[in-house]
C-alpha cells in the first residue's frame, strides 16, 4: 500500500519555510505483522509549539525529537487498521506520539508514555482539544506546577491560545483572578467576553509592566508563561512574595535561532521567594486519565470554552504547522487526514 | 551616654569604598526607657553578603533596608545592659537585626522575626558563626527548599564560604556526592581535605562547565547556588532531569552595579523539568530552633567543620565588611565590639 510522509529535510535556520519539509510516498508491506503489532493509520494530526524544537537538535527536544530525513512528529488520532494484537483490534482509536505519515506498523505492547486509548464516542477533535495535549498540559502545569489557591492572581501569558486559554480557565474554576496577556484588540476581547477573565492586556499595543502593575496591585502571585522573554520579565517585575512561575514554553524563542533568556536579575528570585518551575507533559502519566475526565467534564458543562480550527488534507501539514507561529489559528489547531478510502 | 554609630553616607556606587561610610558619635539618654523596652549594647557584629544588597536600593531588600543616614544593619549578638521587661533582665543576650552602634533602645514586646533568645553558654562566635544567619540559611536552603535525597549529586557554590560550606556540608550528611566550586588551589584542597568534599573546581583556573560535565556524569541534581552568572549557567548545562536549583544569593553581582541575570535558555529549564526556586531565612521562622539544635550538635560531633575570622573594634566595621567582598576572610566574618568599659 502506499503511505505518504512528510519528513524534515534540514534543520530550520530562524523561521520555518516550506523547503525545510520533504514530500515522499513509499511503499509499505501491512501483511507481515508480527504478533503484538498492528498497523495503524493517522485519523487526525495535533499542532503543537512544541513540535517545533524537535526540530532544531536532538539534546533540545520534548522528550521526542526528529532527525533529519525523519517524519515530523506529533501527538495524533491514530486507528488500528489490521491487528495482530488481541488488546487493539481493528476499529481501536488511541493518541500517540506518530508520525506525519498515512500508516504506521506499531509494537502496541512497548509501553508508551503518550499512548491513550480513546473510547469509541470520543470524537477526534475533542481527543486533540479539550482534552488533548496542549489542554493536559495547562490542567497538569497549573494544578500540580503552579499550585493555585482561591483569591490569588493568576496572569497566563499566550492567553488565548490552545494551552494558555485552557490554563486560564481553569484558574478561573479553581477561584483566581486572571488577568490574559494576548496579542491584538480581539484576542483580548475574547478573552474577558467568551473566557469571563477579568482583564486581558494587548501585548502588542499596552506597556505590559505597567498594565500588570495596574492589573495586579498585590502583585501577580502564579504566572502560567508560554511565551518568555520580556513578558516574562514584565511579571517578575511585578511578582509578588512568595510568587510562583510556572514555565510551560517560551515560544517567544521558538520559530527562530535565538533562546528565551531568564530573568534579568536573579536576586528578584531570591527577595521576592520565587519558586520557577519547568515541567514536561511526560513528567506526570499517572494525570493523564483524571485531567481527561475533569476536562471533558468542564466542557460539558460549559466552564471550559474550548475551540478548534481543523484543517483538511495531508498535503496542507507543513502549511498548517506554520501558520501556528503567524497566529494565523484560532482555537487548537489540528489537520484532519484524508486517507485514501477512508471517511 | 556616648553613642558610636557607622552611618551610610551614599549608596555605593559599583564597589563599595571607605567614604560611603560616615562615622559619629552622638549622645544617647538610656535613663527613660518606657515599659518594655530595654538599653542593649552590640557585642558581636557578623558580616553578611546580604547586606551589601540593603545598601544599594530600598526596594531590593533582605526584608530589611538601609536608608541614607541610617545605621548599617546586620544580624549581630546583643546584650540587654538596662531593662523594663522583665522577660529580658540585664545581661540576656539575643541575636537580632541591629545597626552599627554601641547602643539601642528596644521594645523587645515588638515581634521580630530575626531575634533569638541565646543561652548563657552560648558563645558569640557560636551564635554568629555554626548556629548563626549564614549557617541557618544553608540549613533551610538546602533541607527546606533543596530536598537532597542520598546518593544525589550536590553542587553548592561559593563552596569555601560561609553560606556554602555549611550547606556542602550538611549535603554530605544526608548522603549526598557533593561537588564544591571555589576561588584558588589553597580553598580549593580545603574542600577535599578538611570538609571531606568528593570533589572541588576552582573557577579561576578550571573551565567549570567541563569539569562539572567530568564530576557529574549522571548530571546535577540540586545546585546550590550563592554566586549566580557564568557559574549558574554552567551548573544549567550540566543539570539533571528533575534537577532543582536552590537560588541563595547572586555574590557575583553584589559589589557592583550590575544583576545576575538567569539562564540563558529557559527551555532548558522545560526540557529537564527543573525548579528553580529563591528564599529567604525569614521564609522559615518555625525551623531557627531546630537548625540551632541541629548545627550545634553537628558542630559538637565534628560532622560540621566551622571557622570564625573574628576582628576587633568598632572603627573597623567597614573595612572588615569590605574584606568580605575581596576574599580576605577565611571563615565567617565577624567583629568583636570594643565597647567602652566591657569585656
Amino acid at each position: 500500500m502506499l503511505n505518504r510522509q512528510w519528513l524534515l529535510k534540514c534543520r530550520p535556520e530562524d523561521k520555518m519555510k516550506p523547503s525545510d519539509f520533504e514530500y515522499r510516498e513509499i511503499e509499505l508491506d501491512g501483511n507481515n505483522l508480527q504478533p503484538g503489532e498492528a498497523l495503524v493509520c493517522n485519523r487526525m494530526f495535533a499542532m503543537a509549539p512544541t513540535m517545533r524544537n524537535a526540530l532544531n537538535n536532538a539534546k533540545d527536544s520534548y522528550g521526542f525529537s526528529v532527525d533529519i530525513g525523519d517524519t515530523v512528529k506529533g501527538l495524533n488520532v491514530c486507528e488500528v487498521v489490521k491487528s495482530r494484537n488481541a488488546d487493539w483490534p481493528e476499529g481501536s482509536r488511541f493518541t500517540a506520539l506518530s508520525g506525519w505519515e498515512d500508516y504506521a506498523i506499531v509494537d502496541l505492547t512497548t509501553p508508551s508514555p503518550f499512548l491513550s486509548r480513546l473510547n469509541q464516542d470520543t470524537e477526534p477533535a475533542d481527543a486533540l482539544g479539550l482534552c488533548g495535549g496542549n489542554a493536559m498540559s495547562a490542567y497538569v502545569g497549573l494544578l500540580k506546577v503552579g499550585d493555585p489557591k482561591p483569591g490569588e492572581t493568576l496572569v497566563v501569558s499566550a492567553a488565548a491560545g490552545s494551552v494558555g486559554s485552557v490554563a486560564a480557565q481553569i484558574g478561573k474554576i479553581k477561584g483566581c483572578k486572571v488577568i490574559g496577556i494576548a496579542g491584538g484588540p480581539q484576542k483580548c476581547q475574547w478573552l474577558v467576553d467568551e473566557l469571563q477573565l477579568d482583564a486581558a492586556i494587548d501585548y502588542k499595543t499596552d506597556n505590559v509592566r505597567e498594565s500588570l502593575a495596574a492589573q495586579c496591585p498585590n502583585g501577580v502571585n502564579l504566572f502560567f508563561d508560554n511565551v518568555g522573554g520580556d513578558i516574562l520579565q514584565a511579571v517578575v517585575d511585578n511578582i509578588a512574595y512568595h510568587g510562583r512561575i510556572v514555565v510551560c514554553g517560551q515560544v517567544s524563542a521558538y520559530d527562530s535561532d535565538a533562546t528565551a533568556p531568564g530573568p534579568r536579575d536573579m536576586m528578584k528570585i531570591v527577595y521576592w521567594s520565587v519558586r520557577m518551575q519547568g515541567f514536561l507533559l511526560s513528567d506526570f502519566p499517572e494525570e493523564f486519565e483524571h485531567a481527561q475526565q475533569d476536562l471533558l467534564q468542564w466542557g460539558k458543562e460549559g466552564k471550559i470554552k474550548h475551540y478548534e480550527d481543523i484543517r483538511d488534507g495531508f498535503a496542507n501539514l507543513p502549511s498548517t504547522f506554520m501558520d501556528l507561529f503567524s497566529g494565523a489559528n484560532t482555537g487548537t489547531l489540528m489537520l484532519n487526514n484524508d486517507l485514501p478510502g477512508m471517511r
